[in-house]
This record gives C-alpha cells, sequence and structure tokens, in this order.
C-alpha cells in the first residue's frame, strides 16, 4: 500500500497506544441493527489510520479491514454533486445544521421538501437525485470517483448490504416520496432510492477513507499528489458542513470537544479533517444512542488532543 | 483609546475601502421593529474595527459609536456562567445547534425543558438564570466583567433599551415559565428575565466589541494582555458553539461562506474570531429576513476573503 | 330510481328553494386542481339529495350525476373494514380527532405510525391496506359492496381519475412508507395505494350516496328494507368518528354550526347523517380554503335548520 | 335539596347498581398529583347524580360531597363568556378539535396564538381573559352565576387549590405568555392566571353540577324553570364542543364509545349531556393516562348503554 511506513513511526506508534486505551473502553453499545447485514459484524473491531498531506500513512489495528461505509458516502456523493451540479445544488439543498432526528419530516414539510443541509438523509437523497438525473450510470461513476480518490480499484459495494438497505428503507422512501411531492426530486423515486443505498453499502478500510478524504484538508488538492479533487472553495465548504452536521445530534458536542470537521457513519467508521495536517478515520462498531461509535470517537478525541489540532483554538 | 494606530494602517486602509463598498450596497432591510427603542436607529450607521492580539486596533466608520449589542451579549454571559458555575451549566443547557426559529419552543418542550445551546434565547435565558442564582447582584457582576474586558468603564446598559425589551418581552417569558415547568430555572421568572433584558440593553461601539472578546482568538488569553479571561478549553468551546449557532438561520450558511466563529445580534453588529489573528466586529442596523445584518456580513465576509483568514482552510 | 317520489313533496320543494339561494351565493372557490382530473370538471354543478329511511328519496338539481366522491369513499372502505377484521382493525388506526392538515405526518412520527383516525388520508391508507390484505380482490369487494348500497350496479371507479390519483400521489406514498417503517402497512405500498387511489376515484351521484349510506341513519339497517349492513354499534361508531373528523379542519366547526355526523371530499360532495331520519347528499365542486365545499356546506346548513335536525339539540 | 325524590326511583336503584359495579372494578390509576391539594383526596370516593329536565335528581354514593372540578369550570367560563362576549369571542378561540397534547404549545405558536378550542387549556385562558376585560370583578361574577346555575349559595373556590394551582402553574403562563406575545391576552397576565386557577379550584359535588349544567339538555333553559340561561343555538354550540373535544385525547374515543357530549377534569369528575334527557355527573378521584377518571368513564357509559342514551344513534 502506497505510503504505509517501512517502519512504526512516532505517529503510528501514539495510534498503537490509543487504539489499546480504546479497546480497554468498557464494551458499551452496539453494533447497528437495523438491517442484519450490520447487525452481524464483528463489534470488536478495531482500527485507526491517518493519511497525512505528504501521503505518509500511519495505521494501528484493523485499519486495513473494509467495512460499511454508511453515511460517511454522503461526503463522496456531495463532492461528486458539487463538482458535476455546481452551485444550483444549494437550491434543492440548504447548509444549515438541522435540529434533532425526531422532526427531521416534518422539517422537511415545514420548509417544503428542502432539506436542512446534504448530510441528512434527506438531504442525501437529494444529493443522490442530482447524481441520478446528471450520469447515464451515477453508480458506476461514483464508484469510479471513489476508487480514484482511494488508488484502490477494488472498492465497491456490499451486495448483502444493498439489498438489505433496500428491504429495509421505507422510512427513505417516505422522505423521497414526500420531498417528489415537493417537486425536489427529479428521477423517478426507486431509481433515487437504489442510488442512495448502493451508496451506503460501499465498503472500505480506515486507510481507504483517510487516503481518499485527504483533499479535504489540502484545499482540494489529494494528499501527496498534485490532483485537483475540487477547488478550494469547495473543500472549505464541505469542512465548514462537516464542522455543523457531521456527527448526527452529536455534532455540537464534537465540536464543542474536539473542534474538527467530521463524519460517522453507523457502520462504526468516522473520518475527521485536520485542515493542512491531514485525515484521521477510526472504526470501531459499537454506537452510542446518537448513531456514532463510541470508540471511534475516544480515539479521535484523544488523537487531537495528544496532537493538538483543532481549528478553533 | 489604547492600541488605535497613529497612521492608517495598511489593515486600517483596506477597512476604509471594505466599508465604502459597503456603503454602496441596495439599501436593503431595516432595523429591528420589535422594540421602539431599536427602530429609531439611524439606519445608515456603518462601522468597522479589528482588534489583533498585540492589542492594536484597526477602524473605519462610526466604529466608535455606542450601539445595542443585544444577542452578542450572551457570549459575555455565557463565559462568566461557564467560568462560575463549571461543567454543571452543560447538564442544564445542550451545545447542539438548532433548527429553525419556528420550532424552538416546541423544541424545548420535547427536549423537557433543556435548550438546545446557549446562543438560542432559552439558552441565554437558562445562562442568565444561572448567573442570577449564582451572583447576589448579577447584572452588576457582568456589566463590570465587560468593562474590564473592554477596558472601558463606561459600558452601560440603555435604560430606554432594557424597559422597551421587558415590555414586549411575552415571548421570552413563555420561554422561562415553560422551562420552569420543567424545574429548569431556578431563580423566580420575573428576576432571571430582568438580568436578560437588562443584558440584550448593553451599548458596547464595534472598539469595545472587538477589543472585549479578543481573549477567544488567544486562548482565553486578553490580547495585548497576560490577563487570562478564561481557559483555553472555555474558548475553544465558545468558538465551537459560535460556529455552529452564532447567526440564527444562517448559522450554516455563514461557516459555508466565510468559515468563522461568529456572533451576531439584532442591533446589527456582528463579531468574528480569527483564532490566532484577533477580533472583527461590524455595525450597520439593517438586517436581513435572519435577524443579521446585510452590511456587517458583507464587512466581515470580504475581510476574511481579502486575508484568507478561514478555520476551515 | 327507485322511491323518487312522483310529485313533488314538500321537502322536494324545499330542497328546490335551498338549492336556488345556493346558487345565488358569490362564485367563490374553484375546483380541487391538485389533478387535472377534477380541475376540468364544470363548477357550475350543483345538486341535492335526500335519502328518508322509508326508502323515499328527494331531489333537487343535478342530483342524479355522477361525480368523483374522493374522500367520502373513505366512509365505504371504513365500513367494510369494519365488518371483516373487527376490533383488531383499532389497533393500527385511532379513533381520535386529529389536528390540522400541516402536522398530519409529524403526528404519524410521533405516534409510531397509527394515525389519529380512519378519515385522514394516513388512516384511510390503513383501512385500505386491511381491505388488500384480507380480500384476494379488495378493489372489486369494494365496488359490489357499494353497488349493492347504492342498488345501482353501473356505479364504477373513473379510470381517468385512477390515473391522476396515482400520478400525484407522492404525498400519500410518504405517508404509506412510513408507515410501513412503523409496520404498520402489511401488503406492498403500491398495491395498497393502487386500491385507495380507486377508491377515491369512484363516481356516484348525491341520489346514489344518499341511498347507500342510509343505513348509517337507521342503526344499520338499509333504508326502506330489512337489509343489516352492520350493527348497530357499527353504525354508531362511524357516526361518532364523522361528528369529529368528517370535514378535515374544518370538522369542529360544522359540529358548532350544523351539529350533524358528515363528510366532505374534494370532489365537491358533502353527506350528513340524520340519525333517525335519513342521510343528505349535496354536490358543488366550488371548494373553500379546507378542501369543502361552499355550496354543498350551505345546503345542508340550511336544511338541517330548516327541518330542526342536529344531534346537539 | 330541591328535587332529590323521597323514595328510591328506579333511576336510582340502577345508578346504585352501577355504582356497586364501579367499585369492584381493579384499583387503577391514582389521584392527579401534579398540586399536593388534589393528591390527598381520598381515592375510593365514587358518587353518581342524575338531573333530569322535570328537576328531579337521582343520586347514588358520594354525589352531594364536594370535590374540585377543575376543567369542567370551563364550561361555566365559556358559557358566561359567550353570553357576555358574543360572537368575536370566536376571533379568538376556534372550535375544532386538537390533537393530543404534546404539541398544545407548538399548535397554539403555529396558529399564531390562536387556541384550538376553548377547553385545551389555552383556550380557557383566553376565555378567561375575555371574563377579566370585561367584568371589574370576574372571579365573583363566575362564582355568582354558578351558585345561580346549581341553586346552591354556598359553592366556593377551595383556597388550598387555588394557590397550589398558581404555585405549579408555570405551563399555564407560558401559555397565557405566548399569546400576549401573539396579542391574545388583553388583560395583564397574572390577573388572567389568578382568573383561571380560581375557576379550576372551584369545589361542587354530583348534584351541584348535574344540576347547574342541565340547561345544556334543554335548549338552554334550566331544567325544572323556565329560566333562560341562554338562547337554544349556545346550548347546542357548546355541546357540540363537549363531544369533539371535552374528554382530553380521549375525545374520539368516548364519542365512539358512548356518544354524549361531555366534560371531564382532573379532579376525577365527569359530566355528560344527554339532550332531552338530563345530565349524568360521575365522580371518583382515580385518573387514567388521558387524565379521566376510570370508574367515571364507567359509570357514565355503563348507564348511557343501559337507558340507550347516545345522540348517534
Amino acid at each position: 500500500m502506497e505510503g504505509t511506513p517501512q517502519r512504526p513511526s512516532h505517529t503510528a506508534e501514539l495510534l498503537q497506544d490509543i487504539l489499546e486505551r480504546a479497546r480497554q473502553l468498557p464494551d458499551e453499545g452496539r453494533c447497528a441493527d437495523y438491517i442484519p447485514a450490520l447487525a452481524k459484524v464483528n463489534p470488536d473491531y478495531l482500527g485507526i489510520a491517518v493519511a497525512e498531506l505528504d501521503g505518509r500513512v500511519h495505521i494501528a489495528g484493523d485499519a486495513q479491514v473494509p467495512f460499511s461505509i454508511q453515511s460517511i458516502s454522503k461526503i463522496f456523493g456531495l463532492v461528486l454533486a458539487m463538482e458535476r451540479v455546481g452551485e444550483p445544488l444549494w437550491q434543492r439543498v440548504r447548509m444549515e445544521p438541522s435540529g434533532q432526528a425526531f422532526n427531521s419530516i416534518m422539517q422537511l414539510e415545514w420548509e417544503h421538501g428542502i432539506p436542512r443541509n446534504p448530510f441528512i438523509n434527506a438531504g442525501a437523497i437529494v444529493v443522490a437525485d442530482a447524481l441520478v438525473s446528471h450520469f447515464s450510470a451515477s453508480r458506476s461513476a461514483l464508484i469510479q470517483f471513489i476508487r480514484q480518490l482511494a488508488n484502490n480499484p477494488l472498492i465497491h459495494a456490499d451486495d448483502e448490504v444493498w439489498e438489505s438497505e433496500r428491504v429495509h428503507g421505507n422510512r427513505n422512501a417516505a422522505l423521497a416520496y414526500l420531498m417528489k411531492s415537493f417537486d425536489n426530486i427529479q428521477s423517478e423515486v426507486p431509481a433515487v432510492l437504489d442510488h442512495y443505498f448502493y451508496q451506503c453499502a460501499i465498503s472500505m478500510s480506515c486507510v481507504d477513507l483517510a487516503q481518499s478524504l485527504s483533499f479535504l484538508a489540502n484545499k482540494g488538492v489529494r494528499g501527496g499528489s498534485s490532483d485537483v479533487v475540487c477547488d478550494q472553495r469547495s473543500a472549505h465548504r464541505v469542512n465548514a458542513l462537516l464542522s455543523t452536521s457531521g456527527m448526527y445530534d452529536q455534532s455540537g458536542e464534537f465540536a464543542f470537544t474536539v473542534g474538527l470537521p467530521a463524519k460517522s457513519g453507523v457502520g462504526g467508521g468516522l473520518v475527521a479533517v485536520v485542515p493542512d495536517y491531514g485525515v484521521i478515520c477510526a472504526w470501531s462498531p459499537r454506537l452510542n444512542s446518537y448513531g456514532n461509535s463510541h470508540r471511534s470517537m475516544f480515539m479521535v478525541t484523544t488523537l487531537a488532543e495528544e496532537l493538538g489540532l483543532s481549528v478553533y483554538n
């Protein structure tokens, strides 16, 4: 793997130490169980990776084991849609933090089918619709985009998870049809959901995720390269959205405690962007009541403290 | 005035230029009119000040004219309460971004009287209650705190505005009594509201505000001094809260566009914290539909762009 | 037509008089326009029929012209489901009046997918699901039931309206998928919606409706016959539901003013049950802001006053 | 006491029998405990009274023991306000059934401070404001009105309950201030609440209540007399409101099961109006989860079934 150091670096030792401390935490929480395919994942997986901007990658634990990235996929979909659709995208989805989960449907109704931001499900479904409407083969376009970013041609969606999402996706269907009733979905709802569930079912490792998102820490340029993924303004915007809305109803607390743009997924993954430094990705499947991984949060929080990383000083 | 430069600095020239451009903007919006005392302010006031961490202050326009700081006062109340009450404060008010204004009362009911964050009215009323319950003379304690921070003993609350707030404060009374019904207000509601309305009625200039909040850009230490106002963690936390929740229902957009912790007030003031650099304060009374000042936002946005200031890179 | 009097009765004269007065009302409101098939109906149609319990029917105006019964069909679906499913139906739908339209989706979420009553769309969709799950051919079962009640084998659903409902049914799809996510829809959502849209598209005349619902005024026995449609308890229950929830967000006002169990549809029809007397059905396509027909309400209200009909004394 | 029969009537025997059956019911539920004064009432009290229109009164159990009428007082306040304020009252309070309790505050906000109906707290507070604004001594006016209706000069408000309501009335204060912020409260909020809490604290017996409300069953004329309390239209309107909104979030179920206009209070009282027959009042302090008395509901339901009383046939 590109960039993996030959010998344990100082950072790698630090990661190993933090990983061990995370392992000692009580076994609170459990895997997401709304779909069988996630519920059966071994809850004791534990991994962390850091991709620095010079291309170096530091790892500890199960950092190379692929897992279901779930909501973290919303970043990839968003960046691709921002690049292709441009400013008109923001007529269809806002950029404001949302309140809590309970009123997501009501908020959508109140705001005439315009979701609060692209990281709540309704917003990500609008983004999916933008991709489905723009590309003749949106799923293929997205997976190619991700493979390039991660420099890993093997990344793919897990068919079992994909199918499982579909079967248990009635709430997302409700959101999509409600937005359709407000004319904020252009393609047919089943096609849009198909893309959305596909993207949630993509499997990547901590290393894949940290490397693929390094452009967010680097003004839009892929870490260790000169590849422009997006312009600086777009990278800034995604980071801003991650800061206010990336961690479900714990986004404010995460900003309060850690102070880094971050995104979690119910597969237990957590990526955090450190501008001018790199990207951290942690993984542990046990979730807290907000749907965020206990141990992933612990590892990212601890690493940020140890290295003095925070955008808020 | 301490720190005002003898000769126009480069920054002062930049401020002057930005101010002139702001003056050319269309006369959209109008003064807050929910209380007569604010409605009669001259809508053409326009000022900006930057307090750098070395103590220098740059100004343009009406930067030394006091105005009603309104919601910007929530920062001072919060910092004082954080210092005195400590962690237990966060049992009574959360740190999550709120959704939009319309459902503030409902959200309060849904969350059993625990406000989403200290920058929505309900949260600031809880903070006011904490101060009223802690200090024998909370209003006096707060104004002394502010005068020290600004190094200006003349700062005071405007009696007419204070009285006007009281007369038109029925919605805030509703919030307070609702929280009282959930046992999240300890003192008597009228006393708490009295403090809250007092704090909203404080008058300060752009220079006062920029100087008094410089500690937020400086890890808790007052700019141009070695006075510790709060510890680094607290400064970080306030900045995080400002980033997600400081600009009403435009907080996300402001992060998206500008990327600085900031707080606005319906008096037309706007302060933005630039970690390791200083604090910007702009003022223009004309408000947009979100209750934020058009021209203040323009000036802060433009300055941030010109100087390349953003926490999100 | 069975029961139509040979000579103008006193009641027929009264109906004619009321109809003429209704015709003089200002041309306020317009046809339902959410689907093209309804928008193009001649807005000047005007008819009224009264079916007394002895089998006599009195008419005036366009009382024999079929129109789209829309939500009035919810009565037929409900009675059929009550007879076939019995008490378990009330585990899936409540019998409480709903608040206003705006929060229908939120209320559904708050109450875990259990609709407030069978006359709001969500509740009628649950009833449709009960029928689809119970009958191998639920649409055929329902139309046969209605034809028997009305003694009119020609009653059918309008294909154009049915198709139109399907195309514009995204909000109902949202409700159905949301309930499905709470396991309160048993069959596949598209099949349930197909039944629901079919039922809304049924065409009947004032005479058809008045005759077919006479059992509600007669303790469950079809007027002018000894045919038991349902037991007395069921007839009572349907009347109670109609009294609290039959007229959208004007249900309370209608009870306040008129005091009769009643149901309206956006096709402009309005049926009112007068216990021990008979059933009134009025029709005029122009709707007020609540979705009720102006002139139909006027005619039923006036007739109820003239004849001293009200259950509340 | 006027109208009490000398010898046990058939109805009295029936009441006694129903009372004994109610006593055998499981001891479910408990007294209202939101204020201490109600919590300490003996939960085993059990009484029922029927006031027929000819002036006869039938009783069983503790029918002559005064209890806190609580929300039943809303009927008296409403009738008095309807007579004095007339139609303009309905500009300030609607006549629609409300949804459930949880969103009462939100609904008030959504509908700009206009409560759904006069039987939810917000609506009764508007009615109280109407009385406070109309009468120089509204509390005195109300108690005199009630004493006349009940022909019992000893009826009064319980000082301990009144005080207790005030101390625990923060939620009602929140509703009042919210409505004040929408200009739907004219007098000062503390004065309005004082009246409202006073009226809730009135003590009456089953006999008092049944007799005093007999005019609702008699087209506005006091039973056993020719005293006109209100016109027939007003009596009809109050009955309609009671039918859709008198039993909290069990109003629909009560209509479904019993079919009589009725009002309950958290003191355990329940009055039901039987047009052209009389008024039933039952009392037992144990409440169900909706705030209605288990045994009072049982007694009224059973009596209505035995006597074949229902407005819905």
